[in-house]
């Protein structure tokens, strides 16, 4: 006997009940017409992956646990769904709630199951919240024994900390409880690099136990995360039979148990254009989910960080939702107010040139007195970025845009960038590229045509903040300086490692140092969209009033 | 046989293992001469509490183990010292790391006994890093059997999320080993009436076992998290035989197994002292501990909030490390002028006035063009709140100042504060103190003799941003407003949960929808102080792009 599935591949929003309520009613409407048996849907489905602190509200619970009750009974018959839902814990030990799927179809719950392993780690807090599910059992649907997991509990062969963190194998318990199928309902986070791994374990665990398996996987972003999509079916020799688009919605039938399944294979998007295409979704996404109308602002300077998240923002908003901003001071090169006008020209989009220097005189004037006998050093610096961004934050006052702040991953690490200044902004774009990918989704972006103008990836980098100022008058080369970040902040690597690469030891040591006194900027960053396996944000949680050194073998 | 036990309570700074080791060898020292042939430390005492993610560090990890074995060779003979420090896990499933308390003495390591309860809620993340201890055992000090515990251990009876989290009691297990006497090891941060909760748990465990009970806790501030101390010792019969001081660092040394012990009670400060206490320790320390020698600036509105700020400041820092401004605009009532000046003078404190009407003239003339046709908003309200933040970055830029920010948590919650404006700083002293204590706060202060001038205390709270503006345009009482946010923000309750104690439903949907609005404005605020069962920070984690909205029973 064959058996239809259909892949649900929704963009929840977090909290938003009756919105993923409708959505998931018209895809299992959807995947009934297509024929399909069984529709899963992703982890968490109703209630949109990570709900956070919302799942301490009492009401929040309760308005899933309806909202399940209301799929229930709106779903058409002739179809089981699984849905993804928090349950309560019902007994008197452990944490409050569950993570948990409910298969529903013929206008009842027919079975709760319950996620084993919840990780608590990097961005994931599970264990704040769920308690594991006692036992694993298969769901029955149809007479077939269903493998049924959620995200986590398929993590079992090849752990992103590295190391087997769990006690138990509940992969391993269905297959011995008969699971003639596994379906594994995730909302996995992108990084660069991870869909690679996911690909790997998932063929992995099929061809291991010899059964077909079928992921499901949220898409779309939720602040800072953002999710790919792809969700796909492996068959029991570990080949793939057929996976959903990247980056957007889509439902999959396909059929499985007997042949090699019907389903289309949709390309999975690899480097830079799935960094691409993740930033482009979050970006989206956190706009639209926010409600922000009327669109964005960006402070243009003429420099390729602002121009890459203005390039990046009309490919997710469209032009007319996208407003630059140029705040020349006598600092800045003329040739960077023509860069960021050509630019605009190119992209289309609205442009307003606002000068700054008499706002610097006004404040240099207000400070004299209490700035006499101390030279110009970094407080009139960060003086102009600070002007900037209250311009800026007065037209997204004025106007109800949200304001992108344009910092990359290397002079965040670095502090290279002022608070309140070039920082300030709701949603940071690009804070988790670093500078050398600003420069390869630049020329990804301008893979067809000259979007981006050619001089503004030629010239060198410059904050251009006091007369023929560069970057590398304060940072190492950025290629060096990408590789040291990465080793440091995304592997936790030591200085004698990184030393032991070969790299300068007083440039390793200089980045370092560097990047543990800047802690505190980061502290007030606005939410960065994470394409990396380790982002600032919730994932990095380092404290600020601490003295911890490296050791650093220098002679 | 009589046993001399010390309690160490010390104040650790994260990660300065040079530091702590000479601390911990100093109390060791001190406690030998009193006679003590057992010195107790609290948890985590070698790295100081919380390291958060310095944790995932290999190096941090060897830091460590190799600060307890300076511990081990230079400690004097004669002597056992509890020391709290990290182990690797060596077996090869679970979490890497373990919260371990290493019983030391004559050179060698004697035991090792790890933390079996890993609190994960609330401002804790201890299942991210820690492994749970495989078994409770005993440890053996001069023939007793000492039922050593860390921390949260010991919060088997009583939970603070109002549920038994954990599925075993690991008292109750070393009582079953035969221990002779409780020992526990602590990092418990402080809240407003947590010293009762914490005294009844301590006692209860005594009395229920009829144990004696030590109890060691850390003290002093480490980012947002205060620790009050007050260490303290139970006897069998569940009555206080001694108690450390509060908010400082101490060492006491009580005769233990027989007869009633000698130690010294110190006073327990309550309600509002206790958070007096807690926020000049806090405020004191995260200056210290981030060193800015150069002390801290404040804008000194002539408000109530910025008054006390500056106060606790003075209490925390001395006078000559407080440095305030006055930046009054044509918004400002002379009276508030004159009021910030005379509370400079009382506290005798630096002073300066820069007056902002020139910068707001400017900016709004860089605007004009921009803003053409439309009416003055919140736009221009708020760039008078970032010229100022931008003056008290640069003050902070110039001479090393570390800015304090001085909005309270009422306004936090409402949002009614401006981003880079009055919210920048780097640390947030009064986030979590609700407007109605704050006025309470400056009461205290005031008890002995006037150091807050009166007609700041009894005049309307205004932002002054506007004409005639006063914070009751915006918000409801505080009153009113500061009961409605304790129920919502610190206990969760929902909205006709709380319109049925009594509430106005209007003012009630206006609060939560307000607060639930500006969580944007929260994920960039600095680092505050946590003074209350919930903070803004670390503690509470919600969402900003979500949609959530909670059921207002309206007519």
């Amino acid at each position: 006997m064959a058996m239809k599935i259909g892949l649900a591949q929704i963009n929840p929003t977090v909290g938003d009940y009756a919105g993923n309520v409708v959505k998931i009613l018209e895809f299992i409407g959807r995947a009934k017409e297509a024929g399909a048996e069984l529709v899963i849907f992703p982890e968490l489905s109703l209630v949109g992956y990570p709900p956070k602190d919302l799942l301490l509200k009492p009401n929040f619970i309760d308005q899933n646990l309806e909202a399940l009750d209301t799929v229930v009974r709106k779903m058409p018959g002739g179809i089981t769904a699984m849905v993804g839902c928090i349950q309560r814990n019902d007994l008197p030990r452990g944490r409050s709630l569950h993570n948990s799927m409910a298969v529903v179809g013929e206008g009842r719950i027919i079975s709760i199951h319950h996620k084993s392993l919840l990780p608590n780690y990097d961005v994931f807090d599970e264990q704040r919240y769920f308690e594991p599910g006692p036992m694993v059992a298969v769901a029955r649907v149809g007479g077939r024994k269903i493998g049924l997991s959620i995200c986590e509990d398929l993590w079992t062969i090849q752990n992103v900390v590295g190391r087997v963190l769990y006690h138990h194998d509940p992969i391993a318990q269905l297959a011995q409880a008969g699971a003639e199928i596994f379906v594994n309902a995730s909302a996995s986070p992108f990084y660069i690099g991870k869909s690679h791994v996911r690909s790997q374990l998932l063929s992995e665990h099929a061809k291991r136990y010899q059964l077909p398996l079928v992921y499901v996987n949220q898409v779309g972003g939720n602040d800072e995360l953002i999710f790919g999509g792809a969700s796909c079916v492996y068959g029991p020799d570990g080949t793939i039979l057929a996976r959903c688009k990247s980056f957007e919605e889509d439902l999959l039938v396909v059929n499985l148990l007997n042949g090699p399944g019907e389903g289309r294979i949709e390309p999975l998007p690899q480097g830079i254009e799935s960094m691409y295409r993740a930033l482009v979704t979050g970006l989206r996404d956190y706009v639209e989910k926010c409600g922000f109308r009327n669109g964005v602002v960006i402070g243009l300077s003429g420099g390729v960080d602002s121009t890459l998240v203005a390039a990046l923002a009309v490919d997710a908003l469209g032009k007319d939702k996208v407003h630059g901003v140029a705040m020349p001071s006598e600092f800045n090169a003329s040739s960077s107010l023509t860069d960021a006008r050509d630019l605009a020209g190119n992209l289309g989009i609205d442009f307003q040139v606002i000068p700054i220097d008499p706002l610097r005189t006004t404040f240099d004037e207000t400070l004299a007195g209490v700035f006499t006998g101390r030279k110009a050093d970094v407080a009139e610096e960060n003086i102009q970025a600070r002007i900037r961004g209250t311009l800026l934050m007065a037209l997204s006052n004025k106007f109800g845009y949200l304001l992108l702040s344009t910092g990359n991953k290397s002079e965040i690490s670095m502090g290279y960038c002022t608070l309140y200044g070039d920082m300030a902004g709701g949603l940071a774009v690009i804070s988790d590229v670093p500078k050398t990918m600003v420069y390869e989704l630049c020329d990804y972006i301008n893979r067809d045509r000259e979007v981006i103008p050619r001089p503004i990836l030629t010239k060198a980098p410059s904050a251009e903040l006091r007369p023929n100022q560069t970057d590398q008058d304060s940072l190492p080369p950025y290629d060096i300086l990408d590789q040291i970040l990465k080793l440091y902040v995304e592997e936790e690597k030591w200085a004698e490692y990184i030393i032991g690469l070969g790299f300068d030891p007083e440039i390793v040591k200089k980045v370092i140092v560097t990047v543990d006194r800047n802690e505190y900027k980061r502290k007030q960053t606005a939410i960065g969209l994470k394409v990396t396996s380790r982002a600032f944000g919730s994932g990095r949680r380092v404290p600020i009033a601490q003295k911890f050194t490296q050791r650093f073998p220098l002679k």
